[in-house]
């Protein structure tokens, strides 16, 4: 324990919590302009979240089963169907990662058949890559006249 | 070691590379956009880029040594007194992070005499915060005509 920042489940804790504000700002979009509204021709909120969806769940996964799949389809879905997915993986999360071996995280792992790394550099990519555009989709949120979920709240 | 998702070190490499990676998108601003621009009615991020100087620094010294100081002015100052200060930092960071007992980060602290948490969460504030602002600034450069940074570079 002496040469630990923080424990596999702490993590897990942490990472629920972005996980939950996320959810709130995908939900915070109008139907209308999840896969329409973008500012500086960057990619619309839709299409991020549903890199998120392809990311977060298949990427715990594969760290703990060395099965690595995922979606590269970010056509239009109701915003219904992404918090459904959403959720799902949330539960899915929670699953996968009990049965990770506290080792693996110091092991280092080839993700999705190409990105090599030590696998708590591969899992905070998630969820930085998850910060990252959730920042952007509230930037989004702003030009469109809504204020975005508080980002200290987690709960 | 059996519950460690990630050791102290490897953690404030991870966040150094942010780090990297912040300093150069504040860099690609231009002088006069940095406390001028600004989306929706947010920030311009110069006064984003002088909040992630109060708190990184600030935040490990009150780790460190239970001293909690920081600043709150965020008004103007030129491009290159941002980046100043924050290349102190890196060196700062690096220097008072030793100096950090390792079981330290599973005790609780208040930080600023007002943030109460446990010193892990403590410091992934404010790394999320930093991603999450980051994120933020790199709309407003899509959106003056400026290709940002790559995500994934950290070196």
């Amino acid at each position: 324990m002496s040469d630990t920042f923080i424990a596999p489940d702490a993590l897990l804790q942490h990472w629920q919590g972005h996980r939950r504000l996320t959810r709130r700002v995908i939900d915070a979009f109008p139907e209308d302009k999840l896969f329409t509204f973008s500012i500086g021709g960057m990619r619309c909120f839709g299409a991020m979240a549903l890199e998120l969806v392809s990311m977060a769940e298949p990427m715990v996964r594969g760290v703990a089963t060395n099965t690595w799949d995922t979606s590269f389809d970010r056509n239009a879905v109701p915003k219904l169907e992404i918090l459904r997915r959403w959720d799902a993986s949330t539960k899915e999360i929670d699953a996968l990662w009990a049965k990770i071996p506290p080792a693996r995280f110091r092991e280092t792992m080839k993700a999705f058949g190409q990105y090599e790394g030590t696998v708590h550099d591969l899992v905070l990519y998630v969820i930085d890559n998850e910060i990252h555009h959730r920042g952007q989709g509230t930037v989004y949120l702003r030009a469109l006249g809504i204020e975005p979920p508080p980002f200290f709240e987690r709960q």
